[in-house]
Formats: C-alpha cells, sequence, structure tokens
C-alpha cells in the first residue's frame, strides 16, 4: 500500500481525551476513532488488525474443533426473559424498543440465543458434543466507557458455546478451550495467565480469566512468577486427545484476580521471591456453567435408552476489539507502537528518503513490487515528506521491519533495514534485504 | 467437515412461514434460523456463504482502489441532525436512547459518519481522491419484514463512499465501482444488469441498480435482452485507466426500473423481440450525490491554490446477506439449491454408501484426506442415514461436486462423481476422481 493513496491520519500532539498509552497510540497512529461515548470507527490500518486478530481467534477456535456461525447483534427480549436473565443485566443492556413496541435489545452475549438454535436443531444424544462460536459485535452500555477501545460500548467479541452430555464431556470441552486460549494469545505475541475467576452474571461455578500483565490493567492480579515461563501447547496438541494435564500443569500454581484472591494462600503456596503482584487486562475469560440455561430454557436431547438429557454447557469469550489495546499497552516503547508481525498491519513499512529523486524512487518501486509480490505487505511512504517525520511515523504505527532507501546508501547498492522491536539497523545489499525480509518473515509467521 | 460432528439441521417438511423459494431453502438445508421478525442467525453452512460472498465483494473493492475499514453499528442522532436526514428515515430508523437519554440509532447507512471522519482526518488536495468502504451490519425497521433474508431488518451490507475534488473526478470514482460491480456479481454466477434508478433517500442525481432478474424479484423491470449477453469486464481491467467505456456500453442499451421506466422509449428503443419486461431482485445500489454531505457537512480541503475545495462524493451499496437470497433465487431446482462453486459452503459432497463397512468406510477416509490435504472444501456424509436420505440431503444443499462411494463399485476401485448442475453422472477410477475434481475445483475458481 503506498502511503500516498492512503488513508491513516497521523496525529502529532497527543489527543487530551486518551488517558492510557494505548488509547493514545491508537489515536496517534490513525488506527481508531471516536464516534461516539465508547463506539469507534476503525480506520483501515486499524481495520486490519482488527482482522488479523480475529483470524487468529477464528483458526485456533476451529482448530480446537469448534464450528463457526453467526448471530445477529439485536434480540428479541422474549429469550431473556425466558432464562430469567433480562433485569439482572440491568442498565448495562441497551433496550430497544421496535416500530410496533416489541422489546428488543443489543446482545451483550448469547447463551439464550445459542441454546434456543441449539435446542431447535438438535434432538438425539448422537448429535454431541458441540461447540458453536462466533465472533460479532456486541453492546455494553457502560456508565463510564473508557480507555478507547479496552472499555468501550460496542466491542468485538469471540464468544463459543460447549453443549455437552455429561459433566465429564463438558470438562473435556472446558479444557479444549483452555487450551485453544493459550495458543490463541501467545501466537499475539502475549503472554497470558489463566487465573480462577468470579462468574458473574454468566453463572457456574468453574471460571478462568486471561490475564495480560500491563500497568494500565484494570484490576489487580496475583500469581506465581514460574507461569510466566511455562510451555505454550503447540501446533502438535491434539485437541481430541486429553488435556487434562495441559489444564493442570497451568492451574497448578496460584493465579488468581482480585475478586477470587487469598492472601494467606498466597503467601503459603508461592516463595517471596516468586510472589507476582501486579495489574492486569482481562483479554479472555471461560465458563462451566453446567445446566442453568438448559435448565431454564429446556434444552435437552434423548439418550441411547430413550430418556432425555439436559445438556451441560459453557461459554467462553474473547474480547476481539480490546486485544488491540491489551497487545499495545504490552508492547510498546516511547516512540510508539510495537506491534507483533502476526497482527501487525503491514509487515514492512518502505522509507524512500528522497521522493522524486529517480535513482531513489526507482529502486523503492522495484523493493516495492518484489516484496508485495512474495507476498509480503508493505506500506511504502511515498510522499514527500521530511525524513524525520518518516522515520517519527513509521515508529509511531510499528511495523516490524523497516527498509529504508536514500540516494546515498544507493550509490554503493545499498539500503538499511530497522527492525522495530530492538531498534537493530543493519546495511545491506538490495538482494540481501530481500532475502532477509522474505526469511525472517516467513519464519516469523510460521505457526508453532 | 464431518457431518456427523457438524451443525446444518435439515429440515424434511416445507417451512410454512417461507413465502419464497429462497428463504424455504435457506430454512431446509440449515442455513439460517430466524431469531425474531426479520433477524436471522447464520448457521455454520450459511456463514461459510456468507463469508466467501464477502471476501469475493472486498477482493473486488480492493481492486478498484477502495480501502477497507470499518464503522460501528450504533450511531449518535447528532450526526443525521447535521445532515438533515435524521427525520428523513422515519420509523425505518431504530431509534435507541442510551443510559444518559442521548438519542443514538443503528445505522441504516453510514454517509453522515464517513463525512464526518474524512472530514476530521484529511485537509489537503493532495489526500484526495479516496473511496473508503465497510461491510458491516446495518438495521432497517420495515414494517413487514419477508423473504427472509431478501427483505430482513439486520442485514450485511458493502458500503462504499467516494471523496473527489471534481465532478469529473467523481465520475471516473462512480465508473470504477461500476465496473467492480459487474465483476463482483459475475463472480458469484449472477448475471447482474446496471439501471438506471431513482435516488431516494440518499439523494442526487446519478444512480444505478444492479438488478437479477428471476421471477420472484420485488420489483418490476425492463431491459434490452442484449444486456443479458454483455461481456463482464474481465481480470486484466485497468482500474486506473480510463472507464467510461465501460460505463458507456453498459448503459447505451435500455434498462430502467418501474420508477424510472419510460414505456414510450422503451418499445422505440428496443425491437419487440429484444424487449424484456422481467421481475427484478436489486443487489446493488449506486449513487453519485456530489456536494449534498459535503456542503451540509463542512467537509472541505485545501486546493493547491489555498482555495476551499468542497469535495464531491458518491456512496456504493452492495446487499451482502441479501444475495445469499438472490444467488439461490436465481440458481436452484426442484431438489434444492445449486451454488456456484465460488460460494458453495464446500465444494465437494462426498457421499459414503455404506457408513460402517470397512471397505467403503477406509475408501472415504481416504479420499477424504486427499482432497481436503490439496485445498478442496468437502463435507463427508459419514452418517449412517440411508443412502435415499443421504442423496436428497446432498442436493438440498447444492455442493457443486457429490462424489458417492460404495462397496459396489469399489470392487472396480470406482466412484460416481455427481455434478449438481446439470445432474451429469460419471462413474471412474479413484485416482481419475481426485484428479478430475481437483482440475474442475481450480479452474472453477480462477478469477477471470
Amino acid at each position: 500500500m503506498r502511503l500516498s493513496q492512503y488513508f491513516m491520519p497521523i496525529m502529532r500532539d497527543m489527543p487530551k481525551e486518551a488517558e492510557i498509552i494505548s488509547h493514545q497510540l491508537m489515536l496517534r497512529a490513525g488506527l481508531v476513532r471516536q464516534s461516539s461515548s465508547g463506539i469507534y470507527s476503525w480506520l483501515p490500518a486499524g481495520h486490519r488488525v482488527l482482522r488479523k486478530i480475529s483470524e487468529i481467534v477464528r483458526e485456533e477456535q476451529d482448530r480446537a474443533g469448534a464450528i463457526e456461525m453467526l448471530m445477529p447483534t439485536i434480540q428479541s427480549a422474549d429469550l431473556w426473559i425466558e432464562s430469567g436473565r433480562y433485569d439482572d443485566y440491568g442498565k448495562e443492556m441497551l433496550r430497544i424498543t421496535d416500530r410496533h413496541g416489541r422489546d428488543m435489545l443489543y446482545g451483550p452475549t448469547n447463551e439464550e440465543l445459542i441454546t434456543q438454535i441449539f435446542r431447535d436443531g438438535v434432538s438425539s444424544y448422537r448429535d454431541l458434543p458441540r461447540n458453536l462460536y462466533h465472533i460479532q459485535w456486541k453492546f455494553r452500555d457502560e456508565v463510564r466507557p473508557r480507555f478507547g477501545v479496552m472499555r468501550g460500548r460496542e466491542f468485538l467479541m469471540k464468544d463459543a458455546y460447549s453443549f455437552d452430555l455429561s459433566v465429564e464431556d463438558a470438562r473435556r470441552a472446558y479444557y479444549r478451550m483452555f487450551t485453544a486460549y493459550l495458543r490463541t494469545f501467545a501466537r499475539m505475541g502475549l503472554r497470558s495467565i489463566p487465573m480462577a475467576a468470579d462468574t458473574g452474571p454468566i453463572g457456574g461455578k468453574l471460571s478462568h480469566e486471561f490475564i495480560i500483565l500491563a500497568d494500565t490493567g484494570e484490576s489487580e492480579v496475583f500469581c506465581h512468577a514460574d507461569l510466566l515461563e511455562m510451555d505454550t501447547p503447540d501446533i502438535e496438541t491434539d485437541f481430541d486427545g486429553d488435556l487434562e494435564q495441559v489444564f493442570n500443569a497451568w492451574t497448578a500454581k496460584y493465579a488468581a484476580t482480585e475478586e477470587m484472591h487469598d492472601a494467606a494462600r498466597f503467601e503459603k503456596e508461592v516463595p517471596e521471591t516468586k510472589r507476582i503482584s501486579a495489574r492486569g487486562i482481562e483479554v479472555g475469560h471461560i465458563f462451566n456453567f453446567g445446566q442453568k440455561y438448559s435448565e431454564a430454557m429446556n434444552c435437552r436431547v434423548q439418550g441411547p435408552d430413550g430418556k432425555l438429557i439436559t445438556l451441560e454447557m459453557g461459554s467462553y469469550g474473547i474480547g476481539v476489539s480490546r486485544l488491540l489495546g491489551a497487545i499495545i499497552e504490552a508492547s510498546h516503547d516511547e516512540n510508539g507502537i510495537i506491534w507483533p508481525l502476526s497482527v501487525a498491519p503491514f509487515h514492512v513499512g518502505l522509507v524512500n528518503l528522497k521522493s522524486g529523486d529517480s535513482v531513489t524512487d526507482t529502486a523503492c518501486e522495484a523493493l516495492y513490487a518484489d516484496l508485495t509480490s512474495s507476498g509480503i505487505e508493505v506500506l511504502y511512504d511515498d510522499s514527500d515528506n521530511r525524513a524525520g517525520a518518516k522515520f517519527a511515523a513509521m515508529d509511531l504505527i510499528g511495523l516490524p521491519y523497516q527498509v529504508v532507501v536514500g540516494p546515498r546508501g544507493l550509490q554503493d547498492g545499498n539500503v538499511e533495514i530497522r527492525t522495530r522491536a530492538g531498534g537493530e539497523q543493519q546495511t545491506m545489499d538490495i538482494a540481501a534485504a530481500k532475502t532477509y525480509l522474505n526469511e525472517k518473515i516467513r519464519d516469523g509467521l510460521t505457526v508453532q
């Protein structure tokens, strides 16, 4: 993409309304714009990141055997009255009356709707187990939206729902999502820590939040330092196999959110040098809530003996739009964002140091065409801005690699490659630069 | 995908609430379920089609130089008051009051919001031209939703918005979208006819609807028969070049919707044997509306001479979710849907005639693994249903190719391949079947 034909309005000044760094950087780098309180438009570069995050979530859900579908944003209030939750949500639920006076709402979550769909579509034990998910916009009418996309009102969420015949099967479904979540966040360059969590209005007993440590996190969390070094389940993981050991390994060490924290246990179980008390950002939340909805909504199937079985359920959420903020909170420096390769809006920023100079322009055009044709996503700054402004913008938007092309280097056939993370700078000839970038990017995008 | 692990609830009986064939078939084939009046959930197979249609739309928008972004579903009423359209939309606009008593709405379209974003992000003539689009859910509170996804209340739409410095540039932007639309619908197996159209509440003078002929179309249309045989602009089309000739060729012959129909002109310009008077389904609508919004909302940039230029705008819609219905209306028979390969939920349906028979199971598993590993999307009916039921289900869901594997054919090493469109049946050995399917599907998916 040529910057001269793109739409990425960079802000030079610090936006006053933004309290935290990710919100500031998302505004300054032209990723989002607020359209009304807690509601954002995703500008092209921000939208590219949102799509990549969604795609990683999708791939890992699919790998774990979940099946994608899509439920609508607007729901009828009737279902929520049936489940008994219509009043629980209070003012956070955006309530709507349609032209015929019917009570509707903008879905904050989908337990009721998926239970209805599943109940109506399945009647035999042979159709179990299933896990259905979607990636859809939700709305929660927060009293005080803040922190940009981290606590917006309209937000993109992946929510999956599992249906099983027995408590044991439902635990296996829970382990599959637990494992998929560890992989999902790791692929975005994040170290997530599953923590015993409160279940809130969703209900149930078994629940974990997946937490990213960051100074600006919304809540205090406590965990054993070894959890920062645990191995993430790799691509060979068999989701049809027994994942209880993954679950056990990751839950053997102390980790809890503020609501579930037990200071005495923390001090007893965790050696002093291993005690981490930090701020955390919730990026995922999984629940096993048994028969709460299937009982209330009569979601049953016929068993092998002809008797009705009330299904065991769970739900599994990932805050897709919130992840942009979380990744930036976890990965930035004083100059701007440092995108992990897997979710970067582009892989490479190509900086033309002297637009209008025919030798430089020709070299840039050739490099742009070559890299693009080999599948590398290049943002080519072909503008006539000053070099300093171009460097500052590239650092701000945080693409993993920058290729700097100028007349002086070209005299020796050289360009400069800068790595955004770490700031490494290397001078090499154009052929070597192409080989280097192709290898780095291919390796970096290989799913482990 | 194995049918035994999928979620595609087939309905045997004709759903009473469905008036038209596409709605009936989408319900029966397990593609969608109504969640409330005019609001649908997309079950896994329907969602796959929706994604493929979206992806074709996206590719052709990108090819034409439009840039993807994403605006939210919920908007503030303020913007619509600024443009003067808040009252125009009447009861079709879903109006919402948030917890703080602010007037909001579920966007039925996005001219106001994109004009605000563009106005705030761009200040110089050098940042023009631009075309920004998104694929997002919209809501129109139809008084009487009907025809399934063809006239739903919550629907998925691609809307693009062009910004130009002059009337001439804006016409070129219009031609690019005009050309992209011809390609987009053709890639879905549809013959679309651009027809001079009324502009309605969007405004402006230059406008075309893209119409698919179908007996169940919502409106009467009139056109020259030659338009059914015109060549679609191919992949070599240069979107940076002059597309006026494409526009002229496609608009030289008479074509008009009911509102714009001029019977005298129709009879004068079109020879009697070439007069087509038929029902049509609108799948796209493009508008050039000049300065209607840029004037009202002060969307201006500085020109080369420092003077302010009020921008020329256009908007360009495609009914993405409606297209599923339109494609089925245009492509079905008495047994079910006939999906064009490019949007089929799966390419191949693999029918195991004797699940549980080890020879047949082994052959099916090997074929399933082979085809899948070569990138072919296979729905494998591994259930223990009767052969007749399996055939009926496969015809109903309408995958382009069926591979029928049974013990009798396998004695000679053979399987049967059926083509859903046309019903051709061929017996061949397994190696030949694999080669045949690979070639057919690769060729069929090559973008022309």
